[in-house]
């Protein structure tokens, strides 16, 4: 990926779209890469992925293997299956205690699918959207696909790395079209607690605007159980994924909670860019949700539990500043501002030097991006130990 | 799916973006679902579905098995597994004689994934792109949601449907950004003769504009093998699929060959948009492209190259007129204008009447579409043979 992207426009040289040059790459891929190279030689250790290191649990790989032998290999509806719709709506009833009708759930090709087609159907060119920095990247991306912007509101420790009503209120401009909030936070880790999701949902619908919650990380989470978006009222768009409680980052399986008067449309926008999600993935989506899947989950939440446990006292110790307790997703975002204000170069050396990787903060945004990483506690706990005594090591040799 | 699509825009009501009423539903998935609901008493023959009916090949799935027990059920990288590139590079080799290298492919989530993908790296908003109407819906649709257009050029019988040099320099104007065909082509199942293809290229090129060749039919033709896209040159965008030829619709596996000055723009706004295609289904399709599979891939083509030399003339002895032979695909586009000028209702009716399911026109443009209806021979030839028996009472009928 190179940096010089901006080509200028020729009459028979290539002419990339304003989007095309404006996208910004995932910088943890070029992080990954290098990191996979050094892999030969055995070095590598992985802190910077986006998804868990378990992988799919047997019994839903093995829905997906049934599927397929019976012949499940054609196009689904475009919905996604009748079977899967109705699972995710039962779990609404029976996690949150919500009712959401399966009419509104679009199965989608993983979240990534659902967040372009929020944005499709809600974002008009010149439309821009409130959301935290730092952030996930793909937000503004897409946004940015669909010709609206993100208007990046800088949050700090101070407000857990989330939205408040009050910001949410505060930075509101009059080409402001919606909010969106993700609650547990990617690159944090971090919740929104229910009454504030209230009151920023109060405020959005007091402006007319239009909220959607990210929750693909839903289900992990150490210190309380949020409550679903979905239960605020039936205006609110729900991003989720069987990505990341799931275990299923390689089926691109997502879905989404669509508001009555949209779907239609969303349907429609939907057949043309997926026609369908993957059939087998379909398929082991329903396994996944069935309550003997959730005994192997909830044992992997535990262990993710006692990973955060251990990480974040483990970096304070060794001088790598936590401001902020995550208490979901498995992201801790550190504030490195003690040790340097260039975390892309930090990292590589990091890379270079110990062979750990995790992400730079500029993949999440602006706001003193330079300064934080990411670490992902998605290793075993004897890994994650070597890891945290190589980057003491690390810090400690920059220090002399 | 309502046909009320305009909303008014209130302040407190929903507010669907522009190119979210703008883009027009898959009309073949009302037909299909109206035929679902009758094949529950087991009359319904479905001639209206854009994939074979054959399942996957036993040894393919088997692959894709293998794979998920093995674990490979993570994110891959975002230009899909290297083994799957370097297959895809070597069969342009080994079957057209092209060199394309690996690092131009990018594998996508279905064809449709790479539309949206080709559409989105070349397509500022306000462009326009030349296309046969009839054409593929998804084309123009995902042209909206880039806030692009399709210059719809009319072509019938005469130009086998399809666009040729001298069309694409008749209707270029200043806003024309590049050219998109297809061949064979959806919903005609017509070819473009190399020579032509070739020459629409050099008229593009001469306008400074780009080509984007639709290949997704690629490997099912009847009369001839065409050329590859990529032969031209390495600036002309290939769309290709898994979909068809290689009988995987459920899979969602399709690829594109990228001129390489796009690459970089086509790799980031793919991670952003699907990160990265389905683990499973790219093992699967290493296997597809293996010469073992091509010997049943060929069968099914022998099987399909039958069944359009049955339903050809079939049609034409019941007074439905095959203006042009399709020689690809598996499709028969057919001029009703003897019978009716409202295919739309025609093929409800017919549905009604006798259970077989037929696309109306409306699905592939304006030009002539509502004399038009699309037959696809994807079922077993007694079935056609029942089917075609049905369809020529109900013309019969009619005529009374």
């Amino acid at each position: 990926m190179s940096d010089s992207r901006v080509i200028t426009p020729g009459f028979h040289g290539p002419r990339i779209s304003t989007r095309g040059q404006l996208i910004e790459p995932f910088y943890a891929v070029a992080i990954f890469r290098e990191a996979m190279e050094m892999a030969h030689e055995g070095r590598s250790i992985f802190m910077s992925v986006g998804e868990p290191d378990f992988p799919t649990p047997a019994r839903v790989v093995g829905a997906a293997v049934a599927a397929l032998r019976r012949g499940e290999t054609h196009y689904t509806v475009p919905t996604g299956i009748p079977e899967l719709r109705r699972a995710i709506a039962r779990q609404y009833q029976e996690r949150y205690g919500v009712t959401v009708p399966a009419e509104r759930i679009l199965v989608t090709v993983g979240a990534s699918g659902a967040l372009a087609l929020t944005f499709g159907v809600l974002a008009e060119p010149g439309d821009e959207f409130l959301m935290a920095d730092p952030g996930y990247p793909s937000n503004r991306a897409l946004m940015t696909f669909c010709g609206a912007s993100a208007n990046l509101v800088p949050v700090g420790a101070a407000e857990r790395f989330q939205l408040t009503a009050e910001l949410v209120d505060r930075h509101w401009t009059p080409t402001t079209r919606g909010v969106m909030v993700a609650s547990p936070a990617n690159p944090t880790g971090t919740t929104i607690p229910d009454a504030e999701l209230r009151a920023i949902h109060d405020v959005v619908r007091a402006r007319g605007g239009t909220l959607i919650v990210d929750e693909i990380y839903h289900g992990l989470t150490y210190d309380s159980t949020p409550q679903t978006g979905a239960a605020l009222g039936d205006d609110v768009f729900v991003v989720n994924s069987f990505s990341k409680y799931y275990c299923m980052t390689g089926w691109r399986l997502g879905w989404m909670v669509v508001p009555e008067p949209y779907f239609d449309a969303v349907e429609r926008m939907s057949q043309h860019m997926f026609i369908a999600p993957p059939a087998p993935s379909q398929w082991a989506g329903v396994e996944a949700l069935a309550p003997e899947s959730t005994a192997i989950y909830e044992r992997q939440r535990e262990e993710l539990h006692r990973r955060r446990d251990f990480v974040v006292p483990a970096l304070s110790a060794i001088g790598l500043e936590v401001a902020c307790k995550p208490d979901g997703a498995f992201y801790v975002y550190v504030d490195c501002s003690a040790h340097t204000h260039d975390t892309w170069h930090f990292v590589r050396d990091l890379l270079h030097a110990t062979g750990v990787a995790v992400t730079p903060g500029r993949d999440f945004g602006q706001h003193r991006a330079s300064e934080f990483l990411r670490i992902s506690y998605t290793c075993p706990l004897p890994q994650m130990e070597e890891a945290l005594g190589r980057i003491a090591s690390f810090v400690e040799g920059r220090r002399k």
